[in-house]
């Protein structure tokens, strides 16, 4: 039940925008809780990745005196990562294709986020 | 005569936006080469962080294909951090404003950062 909420969230978010090629909800400590990820893509390397930069980015945010950290923006020649906090447990990432509008991107996630939040 | 260039650099760019609120280029190993930090913010802990997250984020995007790193973007309550390669040995490290126009700052830092990475 919990699952299926979880990845009708995921499915709608991808479906918002072409740009989107992967979605994931993972738990802080990096363990696959829904993902919708194109074949061939390893969970288990997108959950050990996000966790990681969700934590050094919090520690990061905390040292230079900037808050409480929110999200965690990686872009590269062939794309973007974002991670985005889903509460307390557990982090959204999204991927992205590196000509995606960020703007809509960020808006749909945050709105994904906080509805995975109150889910879980 | 370097130090006077890097430091024109980034006296510019702190100056092209309200919202920005100290620039630095730190070397891929953390160390600053060059800063315009508000009093009291500590230059080894941004060096440290900005390398520690340039490092991750790189390994982040190979791991997840995403190609060459570009930027790393770290959202939080109290302001962002953008962190921003510039050439192969150096990170040009901004903080910002919450409300900060961000599409402003990727593009004036994207700028500091070429210009940067022709005077290493």
């Amino acid at each position: 039940m919990r699952d299926d909420m979880l990845s009708s969230i995921l499915s709608e978010l991808n479906g918002t925008s072409a740009d989107i090629e992967a979605s994931a909800v993972i738990s802080i400590d990096g363990l696959m809780i829904a993902s919708m990820l194109p074949q061939g893509m390893d969970e288990d390397r997108v959950g050990a990745m996000s966790a990681a930069m969700l934590s050094l980015g919090g520690r990061t945010a905390d040292e230079l005196g900037r808050g409480e950290l929110e999200q965690v923006l990686i872009k590269a020649d062939d794309g973007f990562v974002l991670m985005t906090n889903a509460g307390k447990d557990a982090v959204v990432t999204v991927m992205a294709k590196p000509k995606a509008k960020l703007g809509l991107i960020f808006l749909d996630v945050k709105r994904a986020a906080d509805n995975i939040e109150q889910i879980l």
